[in-house]
């Protein structure tokens, strides 16, 4: 139940509802360009099916389209950099494009940012240093569905970490993860198809293993990467624990169990000790250790190395970080972004309350 | 099989072989320190029971006792420094020194390391920052005991992750953490006990699910945090080659396959792409983003909330990354360090190799 669509289609789509909101073009370029690149790369999760959920968090007073982004304090390599409840979409290419000024000027650059929204996929924030020869880096906290080891309460977003490293002829390496085994979305997929779960993807509300992709609705948490104590579950903990500190602590944005939900119907967590959510941006010169055409002949023997790495038997080949969603990417872009019929028919009721003119949906 | 040493003792033993080797005062009493930090804070398998390892890597030339450790490249928040092939133990500190020296002045430094050893625990070098209220970073790679997500074959170091955060009037955050699901260590403990290996700690050499703990001699391989695909093996993957890059393709140090093994006896790789092992190490201000004392404050509230996370029924409190190795510092400051009987008739050995006085052993 996939539907095709071009990606120059969708684009003037989500445009056009962030200047229904009331954005500036620039930043309803900018975010149109942050969203959509989710489903290009295949993060279907990330993508234009939040679309309606940016719109209701602005109907609810939550997003501000006009925000005055701006430095509040700085040092030759960081800045701090208050949202003002703008979209993340937009605050994060702000922040990182001052982190790779920095990285210019003084070999790095690092930003942490409060008082932001849901910002996308990280990877995105981390692949525009690579424009620049610079490595990026890009974190988001998140509200809270993991329970940390030993933790029946839910403590931890699945705070994801991108790394993005540039080569020189081979692709870069883009990583991209959540810190926990599996992502919310996974459980979605098993819901619709009414199977059951692996172990090690979740706990019920009384911290015990279970199969059912449902629990989060029933008081359930996921599980940190390492699902479990024997399987080193507390690494993934303190994983998600350091981007929730460095996005949430070092910025004065809320963190832990206070980041505010992406679901504009449940209510903001009571006593937040910060502003909206945060995130937490760098760039690395790439020549700031090594000249730069040295780093590239060894990222790309590196890349080479990893990629001719003997596979197990009957197994797929050994992928470079980034390999897969990069393949995503440059299939989607020819023949079109696949849309399942939920997320067509939530787009075509916006499409109505905002009297978008298209043709689509 | 335990017998219990003071601190005291154990660095008069560990300190006079260093010397015994050839390094200077100074060399020697940080290389000591850094080394029983590993027995104080219970990371056995890094501290004392190395020492004749070290010892060994001297003797077969790889180790130089009294290097010329310089910086061989700076900008203002970073450096690349050569460790002249000094002990780790060494060089690791000299480099986290000047990455607090930039932090202090730009807000943040990062330092990469070439042609180094093994630098005992990551967390003792992270947390040298703290004392100047910084927030420390560590990692390093190592010999490649890893067989990334789809390989049949070993490409990666257990490579560790240490981030030491201060707090206020609470103690410090610190993670330290290798990449892999279990470290060799724990596969070593099931050894000795002739028990099996839980399922997803190890493959064997045709990458297939083991339970033999000495699968590592039979050509089998670790397996990353996440153990397998299904649990995101993919994403520990990603982490241990993050700092691989980091560590190794940044600094000029060999990587991957080609990192140089700890035990002298294994050759070295051929054809290595550069020079010894590799460090990545980082200072933040604390101040850098937000003031010192909303930082602190901020910090306190984040680890009393966690510490007071409604645990599972049944289990132990939920912890604090740093909390078990705090308070196996305080008990064997106190209580002595228990080392197993294999440990003390290897130092036995090295003592009467060396002709190093004392009553031990």
């Amino acid at each position: 139940m996939e539907q095709l669509f071009q990606y120059k289609d969708l684009y003037h789509f989500v445009y056009h509802t962030f200047i229904k909101i009331g954005c500036s073009d620039q930043h309803a370029s900018t975010a149109s360009e942050v969203l959509l690149s989710a489903d290009l790369r295949g993060v279907d999760s990330h993508g234009i099916a939040r679309l309606s959920g940016y719109v209701r968090l602005w109907e609810a007073g939550r997003i501000n389209s006009t925000p005055d982004i701006r430095i509040v304090h700085e040092t030759p390599s960081t800045a701090l950099v208050d949202g003002d409840r703008g979209l993340g979409l937009v605050v994060a290419p702000f922040a990182m494009k001052i982190a790779i000024a920095k990285a210019a000027t003084t070999g790095t650059g690092w930003v942490a940012v409060r008082n932001s929204n849901h910002f996308g996929i990280a990877g995105y924030h981390a692949m525009m240093a690579l424009e620049q020869d610079m490595t990026g880096i890009a974190m988001t906290n998140a509200s809270a569905l993991v329970a940390p080891t030993f933790s029946e309460e839910k403590m931890l977003g699945t705070n994801p970490i991108a790394v993005a490293i540039p080569a020189g002829t081979e692709p870069p390496f883009v990583a991209d993860f959540a810190t926990t085994t599996a992502s919310n979305g996974k459980l979605e997929i098993l819901q619709r198809k009414g199977t059951n779960m692996p172990l090690g993807w979740a706990q019920d509300s009384g911290g015990r293993p279970t199969q059912n992709p449902s629990i989060l609705k029933e008081g359930g948490a996921l599980l940190p990467l390492g699902s479990d104590r024997e399987h080193s579950s507390h690494k993934g903990y303190a994983l998600g624990s350091i981007v929730d500190i460095f996005t949430g602590v070092f910025s004065g944005a809320s963190y832990g169990p206070w980041a505010p939900p992406f679901p504009a119907y449940i209510p903001l967590p009571e006593n937040m000790p910060g502003a909206g959510l945060g995130h937490f941006l760098g760039a690395i010169r790439n020549d700031a250790f090594r000249p730069l055409e040295e780093h590239k002949a060894h990222m790309d023997n590196w890349i080479k190395r990893f990629r001719n790495a003997r596979p197990v038997s009957g197994a797929q080949p050994v992928l470079i970080p980034g390999d897969p969603e990069r393949e995503s990417q440059a299939r989607r872009i020819k023949e079109g972004i696949p849309l399942l019929a939920p997320v067509v028919s939530d787009l075509a009721a916006l499409k109505a309350k905002l009297g978008i003119e298209t043709s689509l949906f």
